[in-house]
């Protein structure tokens, strides 16, 4: 049967980004409690596709992906995207996987535990023109807190709208950063964590915790930059807070991106 | 051309609804301020089909669609629904429209108004059969609001948590019921109604409010329901109160639903 | 500290459903294959509320779904929904969750394996006071598969537009029937079932008997209909096919529901 | 009252981007074909914020869209901007505006017409500091077209795979160049358009000119940038195409984005 992918193009167009997107697949993640953890990622995966060729054998992701058996770990995305790199005879290879993350937690007050989920992704851009450094890696978390408004407590002679919010944060890293590590600076710079369970008292220790730490947006955002800004293994962050507003129908949104200073890192682009 | 769809089907299974789906389109609705409200509606139209025709001929829905050049209005849904059912040769007709719709609202002490938008819809089913009455029709709300949790205020030293919620009326009616009064009903259960443009004074006043007020998801969907009760226009109704729950990642939910008592109502299945 | 939601409350408005929606959480379901899968659910979990208690202690929900420790089974929801209605003292109790399901298949040519995955659900709903049959079970599947139209393949000199398409079927049944079976009732009613991976031997059998197979969504509808009205243990289902048409930007719909025949199935509500 | 969002902050973190997100209102936009058209955009309004302050007004962004009372049009981009920079003193603002656009479109052959949808957007970012050129503008159209695969058609002894697929163009340009030529582009390389109201005689041709074009996501994405590439006024672009293949649950992709030779153009991140 002809091979259509492979004939020649004349357009003279080269493309930057082919492949699958968004395929779902049962995986297994590392875990620090538990080594492994069972999820279901949504995987994308694409390759360059030099401007002389029609198209790209979409099939072959798949089969890279069954090969793996959807043991996915970042200390191995740099050799998956090499063996990709190979198999389609292509100068660059990247991944994407989105995936619910389950952590166990302890309530404040009553100790009962209970799993939170957090969506985490990776995205990995793998280059075989940079030699010594051929993988970018990004690790993200969501992490759903509290976020009590601090205009709102100070103007009001009792109570403070507050609501549930979305803090993204995205790293590059010299050195491995446990998802769990990103997911605790999120929620210590939240007027409180959120849990699945909690008892009253423990109702009543969140309640007061976040009444006495009021932040907006800005205030989440600045502070886990602080805290990703000191943090040596961290040579990249993106950090996003966005508050569904109780007292309005839009969001509150701040951002903060930066370079870790004096280190060589490539100029990359932002990665929404 | 050959009919396809005019073709004898010999499976002997009628089929309940067939039509479009989703077609998003620019409507007029009428509106209690200004008369008309240019919106978009996301509209879906259906017929039964006979068990021995093959198919619908799904263009004429766009055609009918076309002709009422996007004047939507629960006076004609009738006449329109009854036109789609002699051009079908169909014992029924539906109708769904789901469109966002702004009302202007003034906050509650520095007066500044503003736009809130509220996502709305009308369920219409004609039925021929029913020859008093072909038409059940739903006018449905989704009204954000915001709720203060009264049992964390009461155990709390100080602060209650609150979040923004989302009361969904759906009525049907046996005179008018004008949108706005929905919404209105909806936001005096609320904790506090939201606003799109609020100065300082007003998130002093709307915070404050709602610490007056705390509410339960059980609460709203319980005052919506006895207001609706109360009103003698309204014949059957379903409330929902789903609350996004600041302190968990997950949500808080009610729902009532009742007919009228003494009213001689068809008996219907909820929508959705 | 106060019990809030156990006060009085004197508004004499019983409410139908209350509970925990979208809640995520790890899950383990049965599977035909491989007798257990690892997947991730989206769960809901609702009691009824008599009229004189003000609320609902919904953290109940969450220490009942962690002593289940995510082993989710049809077979248990019984005793699940009955110890619910014991520690809530209501007399109803109900359980929805929504899960990514994947089913090993074989390449029609190739026999190159690889995973599907597909949308299904359970909609459980208990109440005491039907002694004999407390439980109402509804299992759901949502397959995606290819359509291609009769009408365009009968009008035209060669081609046919094709498209992907979603089959959701719901069932309440007598006896176990697999969601694997409901599963291959909607693909073999389609004009090609999908797969994750094709090579070209299968992309060339999957295209050509789709254009020996042309099927309206009415098409879909009924055989999936025909197909479950013959299985003895299916005692009441809903059929609905969506087809993302490739000639429209909106979709073609049709819908057939049934009860079994001269089965004493108590009247019920549609589900969604 | 107090101003809180004012106070000193010590952190020494600038904030790149606060502001609102995901606000609905009703909006006016230039159309080629009618002057004006309404419809409902999403809108999101950001500043950055210097290190020394605590907070950002967000009610102010509310009120300078209640000026404007929902006339958006790219050409009054700047002055808003300009305006925003001033009333909050910040150094840049930004402008992310989301909305259905209607195009009336005649069918092919039996020439009637109808209405299709595209999702558009602008993204405008304004930065004092860029002193001649302080607007960068993003102009972008979501474009549904059907897809034929190439491989599909060569390899099998009859009919193809197509389906719907998306086609996202996104511009920088040094004149106006209108949504609806960027639709143009998109059409023109698709193995078919989209319409709304196709009429037998119609589908038949479509079904034909689609079989006539087979187009894989590489051939979109490569035809839409040869010609981006000849319009002398378009100084960037990105071209994605996402394929919703109809032989698989996962979707097909292709990008190219470009700056144009020898232009001096600022190197900008790409958007999204």
């Amino acid at each position: 049967m002809q091979d259509v992918q492979k004939q020649y193009d004349s357009r003279r167009m080269p493309i930057q980004k082919t492949g699958i997107k968004d395929l779902l697949y049962p995986i297994v993640v590392l875990d620090r409690q538990n080594k492994l953890q069972h999820t279901v990622g949504t995987v994308s995966m694409y390759v360059d596709l030099p401007h002389h060729y029609k198209g790209t054998h979409m099939s072959r992701f798949v089969e890279i992906l069954n090969e793996l058996r959807g043991k996915i770990s970042v200390s191995t995305f740099d050799d998956m995207l090499a063996t990709i790199t190979k198999r389609f005879d292509s100068d660059t290879a990247s991944l994407e996987i989105y995936f619910p993350y389950f952590v166990a937690k302890k309530a404040p007050v009553s100790k009962v535990e209970s799993l939170m989920n957090y969506d985490c992704f990776f995205v990995a851009n793998f280059n075989k023109a940079h030699h010594k450094q051929p993988l970018d890696l990004i690790v993200g978390v969501n992490v759903p807190i509290m976020t009590l408004c601090p205009c709102s407590k100070e103007i009001s002679d009792y109570g403070a709208h507050n609501q549930r919010s979305i803090v993204t944060i995205q790293v590059r890293t010299s050195r491995l950063v446990w998802i769990e590590e990103l997911i605790d600076t999120a929620e210590q710079s939240a007027s409180a964590p959120l849990y699945s369970l909690l008892k009253r008292e423990d109702e009543k220790y969140i309640t007061e915790t976040a009444y006495n730490r009021p932040r907006f947006a800005e205030d989440i955002a600045r502070d886990v930059a602080v805290a990703l800004k000191k943090d040596e293994r961290i040579i990249w962050f993106k950090v996003e807070s966005e508050n569904f507003e109780s007292i309005h129908n839009h969001n509150a949104y701040a951002m903060v991106t930066r370079n870790r200073d004096n280190t060589d890192v490539r100029k990359k682009k932002d990665f929404k």
